[in-house]
């Protein structure tokens, strides 16, 4: 059996992304407060010291980590066709529904009690924010130039938030995919 | 210069409240991991024999607090005489930026990772959700046996919860006002 064996430069990069993901996991998993480098690293099946050369601190981690994984999927949004403008919306309110909305959800409550998070997380938090709203103008295909429009971009994306948080106790899907029906109906007729 | 004794049974109604309303207070300042019993029975100036008295856990300490004071909220938002459905929207979106909502918040993300906490908070959650939403219904004016009118007013809560998240590490007023000037006006026309 061969082993392939990546340049340096790639592995390290493997490993960076690796971490990445598992701290994402780990954060959705267990809160802040049950995950720290060494966790992350155990899970990621990369040594502790490997996890720190990459990311000195634990703050330095998972800024990173929900900041790689949002980048990822505003991506993957950016490449959606949706038919429709129906279809955007549950699109985009299915990027508050999954593992990364749990972990940024983690991130920020910790940042909200915790002073060297609150600065760091407020600011990527705001960057994402504006990226989302751009690619949520995008898809719905809505003119801001129109009075009003821009609030209700932005209070669909509140929506969508407010669905992600009630999600986090319980499976909320079925009350969910009767909201985001109707208001798909209302957004597409209020945008015209 | 007198002072006035009450009944035993007045002072310890009194002391139940004042540390059911200094555990929201903790929680919203501190989150899960800093609010500790004997940090609420401090902060109520009560001795923690007293508060264990009152609350054996800080599970039971806990849920009651949010529960007790959802209700509190609930009461005022019920004696509200809102002046039109989009003083209504706002009404109902103050409901979800305060310290009761930062305190659930902090709840909610404790429970999700904490076994002891999370059926608890899982039932009060949804019994507070059913009385917001007939809350609502009613400071609306909205007609629920029309179809679609329910997931109307379930979407504009989502949206106020969603509201309160953005608010969590940064003052978001100035953006909410705007949101909720224009979503009053639509969920106005909507509702007809």
């Amino acid at each position: 059996m061969g082993v392939v064996t990546l340049p340096k430069q790639d592995r390290s990069r493997v490993t960076r992304q690796r971490l990445l993901e598992s701290a994402v996991a780990c954060l959705a998993a267990h809160g802040w407060a049950g995950s720290t480098v060494s966790v992350v690293a155990e899970y990621a099946g990369v040594s502790r010291g490997a996890a720190q050369h990459h990311f000195p601190t634990r703050e330095d981690l998972f800024t990173a980590a929900v900041e790689y994984v949002a980048e990822e999927r505003s991506t993957a949004l950016g490449a959606l066709r949706p038919q429709g403008r129906a279809e955007a919306v549950e699109a985009l309110v299915d990027l508050y529904t999954g593992p990364l909305f749990r972990a940024a959800l983690h991130l920020w409550v910790a940042a909200s009690n915790e002073p060297q998070l609150g600065g760091r997380v407020t600011e990527l938090e705001a960057r994402v924010g504006r990226e989302t709203h751009r690619i949520a103008v995008e898809l719905l295909g809505a003119d801001e130039s129109v009075p009003g429009v821009r609030e209700v971009v932005q209070g669909l994306l509140d929506m969508a938030r407010g669905l992600g948080l009630a999600n986090l106790l319980t499976d909320d899907r079925v009350r969910r995919e009767r909201v985001v029906c109707e208001w798909g109906v209302l957004v597409d007729r209020v945008l015209g």
